[in-house]
């Protein structure tokens, strides 16, 4: 283990943290919040250790994917510890344990919060809580590259390790190049959507924290009512934005260098679209005598199918009281999750399309023996390998769920509670059902299980692997 | 698909089912009950139809696996649904497709029943009602197979396609003569319990009909309480047969043909003991408050988990009552199931135990690439075949089992409801929690989520495929 690198890597990211914590100082100085110089001071001493520890250079540039897995498992965990400090001072989150679960949700773009008064919070501590989905979304490490001179074979490394999706297409040879296409587009986006809500008639500050947990997919609001008392107008435009952050980057990328074909191509992006009209459709009909008339009821369906499904979490309405046939249909789709390559979480939309496809094949398998067909994605033979792996992801997936509901169930709270709190948690969505449905929140857990829930929400965002690595003992033997 | 030696077999089940009523119309004369001319009339009418079907002998004796799992899918459709027919001539299950929920229920060892009362019931329905589980636990192809002087290379496929667990060892090199020795196995063991069960007090009737219950790891009772109002002999001596037949029968063939060292070999059967041994004292010390005594609690832990790891369901108390971290220890132990090779159902033990280490082994490949480390089970490199066909075992479980609930979900019972009806029926369990819990049943569900779980029943009784390729349009495709 290159630990010289990983020290140096780490020191890089304390020091943007403390660039990234003066941003809600300048917010705070805008409104004159007296909360801003909390920020200012953890930013200021960030900052000075960061730098610190840059100087000493790293002693050797080896750096395999084992290196990759701790360094980023490591950094968001650096991170969170790091972040959660200013809500402690800020005296808005007195016990340290509930200031990390907030922070870790916020990164991971889980949006699963301990307060039951949101409302309460200083502008710029909201603003920093909500930037952290932001920031989160698309990923701290690939910001970091995409910004840095670094160059060196350990870039991919950290972006396998850091972004979403079974497998990280290379959109351009160089890494560096690929992370700024990366944040350009999402900054893009990031404009699009807070330009809109303004024309919606949002004020500014409403419309940019929104669009932050938006376009990262997090979910946290600046209301305790979530989306709901907002006018139809920044629902819909809310609705068009998660659906877009949900889709497979390169999709854009795709776009602006003019080849739609190969959009078309995309099974992930048509079985996407398929799943959200289909679970629209049916979860309508079936709350449709909830709502005043039809258009009413698809609305806020599509708007829970949506958030759900790219793992956002926004709500408009209180899902909890729906029947159970439509809140079974949001649970599967909380497993299932957004796109690869995407800001959601979840299992994702194309480990599902090849998981469902190798069923297919064995099955077939079993009626002709000796038939051998190969299987497709995208008009193109899938490698044995992606399809193990994506196997094992699933077994990995189904043990640790289950392990986290059997830990957390010790709270003694309901086996709905117990289930969602870890799926919810897990694909980094936010609300789940029963006390963590859209009106509760994750307070009543125990540190324990709050403890729990955040190694699920990092191991959910990181996909896994990172989080595992991190721990194994066998990563720390010589 | 060789259909004409398809229907040879099925009139061979047919004409097996008329005899196998006889049984119950023999303790009907016993007990001089009137319902006993209603399995004479059935039993009759199989064995005239199964006998006339006999007389159009296979035309070809092609018989490959794709054959093998149609067989016996198409058999235990067939028994469930001849099966139902005395439970409505008799008039105490009036409503067909209740009916035949509990003969599927009975034939695939679940023991979840739709009757509130089944003390209500006739002896001889009783009676046939119990047998059910004891022929469905070992395998009705199986038995025939040890009796009819059949032979050629189909008994394999009928006898994998049938057997629960991912691989079926030769333990002879006939086929009819492993299914001879696994049903002499079976027979001993169930001389042994009846014979304890009437030493420790129990009528003959009732120590042979509990016992039918306990071997083939089924669960219904003679008593609306299952097991609570027994004394503690007779629930220590149901423990003990419940954990034998959980175990793979070909250890008991070690011990007859003299090979003790191989039995230790098998890491099943070891992590079997321990998981029951762990899970017991994780219970008991999380109920220990609601006993008078610590040996209270630990005889009624075990009872709870042996009976629900072995997939039998028999209850002693209502588990549906105790702290959610118990609950949540059983509803891991529902989807563990017993090892492969016994009478239970579930995933297995052996399957777990693989897919544990796959996991394993996967991680430590992504810290160590270039190390090729070789996978072990019971001292033997497991072969890479074994593995894949365990993590497709696993993804088809998981779909199925997700898919079931949002079936099931239509009906508007609590997700508690759901998830553990599907899950109880899935692994042949019977009781779940909540409304399916201990005190409960399955009457509520509507007649569409009787099929479901039916198909859950059936389809987990014969590990998945069969019921699959059967249902498959490819299998009927020329």
């Amino acid at each position: 283990m290159n630990l010289s690198i990983i020290h140096y890597i780490l020191a890089s990211v304390l020091q943007f943290c403390g660039f990234f914590m003066l941003l809600p100082y300048f917010v705070g100085v805008y409104y004159r919040e007296p909360q801003r110089f909390c920020f200012l001071f953890v930013a200021l001493i960030c900052i000075v250790i960061g730098s610190l520890g840059k100087l000493i250079k790293p002693k050797s540039k080896v750096f395999y994917a084992k290196e990759g897995f701790v360094t980023v498992a490591l950094s968001w965990i650096l991170l969170s510890l790091v972040g959660a400090i200013p809500f402690v001072l800020t005296g808005e989150i007195p016990f340290y344990v509930d200031a990390v679960f907030e922070v870790v949700s916020g990164l991971t773009t889980t949006g699963g919060t301990i307060l039951s008064d949101v409302e309460a919070l200083a502008r710029c501590t909201q603003f920093f809580r909500l930037f952290t989905h932001w920031i989160g979304g698309m990923g701290v490490l690939v910001f970091i590259l995409a910004i840095l001179p670094l160059s060196g074979s350990y870039n991919m490394h950290l972006v396998k390790a850091e972004s979403p999706g079974p497998s990280v297409g290379k959109l351009v040879p160089k890494v560096k190049n690929m992370a700024r296409i990366l944040y350009i587009i999402y900054i893009v986006i990031t404009l699009l959507e807070t330009i809109s809500l303004v024309i919606a008639g949002l004020p500014v500050y409403d419309a940019l924290t929104l669009t932050f947990s938006t376009v990262g997919t997090g979910g946290y609001g600046l209301l305790n009512s979530s989306i709901e008392s907002y006018g139809t107008a920044v629902q819909v435009i809310i609705i068009l934005f998660m659906f877009l952050c949900g889709i497979n980057f390169s999709i854009y990328y795709l776009l602006l260098i003019r080849k739609p074909k190969e959009i078309l191509k995309s099974e992930e992006l048509r079985t996407y679209i398929g799943i959200v009209i289909v679970a629209t459709l049916a979860i309508a009909m079936n709350v449709k005598d909830l709502f005043q008339n039809m258009f009413e009821a698809v609305l806020h369906a599509m708007f829970q199918v949506v958030s759900i499904m790219t793992t956002t979490g926004f709500t408009t309405r209180d899902f909890n009281l729906w029947p159970s046939f439509s809140k079974m249909i949001l649970v599967l789709l909380m497993f299932c999750g957004a796109c690869a390559g995407s800001t959601g979480g979840g299992i994702k939309v194309s480990r599902l399309i090849v998981l469902v496809k190798s069923v297919k094949n064995e099955i077939v398998r079993m009626i002709h023996p000796r038939s051998v067909k190969r299987m497709h994605l995208d008009g193109r033979p899938c490698p044995d390998g992606i399809i193990q792996s994506i196997r094992v992801y699933l077994a990995i997936f189904v043990i640790m769920y289950l392990t986290s509901v059997l830990l957390v169930s010790f709270d003694n709270f309901s086996f709905e509670t117990n289930c969602t709190a870890v799926l919810a948690t897990f694909s980094n969505i936010g609300p789940g059902l029963d006390m963590v449905g859209p009106s509760g929140n994750y307070a009543a857990f125990s540190p324990f299980s709050k403890i729990v829930l955040m190694f699920d929400m990092l191991a959910g965002r990181l996909e896994l692997l990172p989080m595992l690595v991190l721990f194994s003992p066998k990563t720390w033997k010589k």
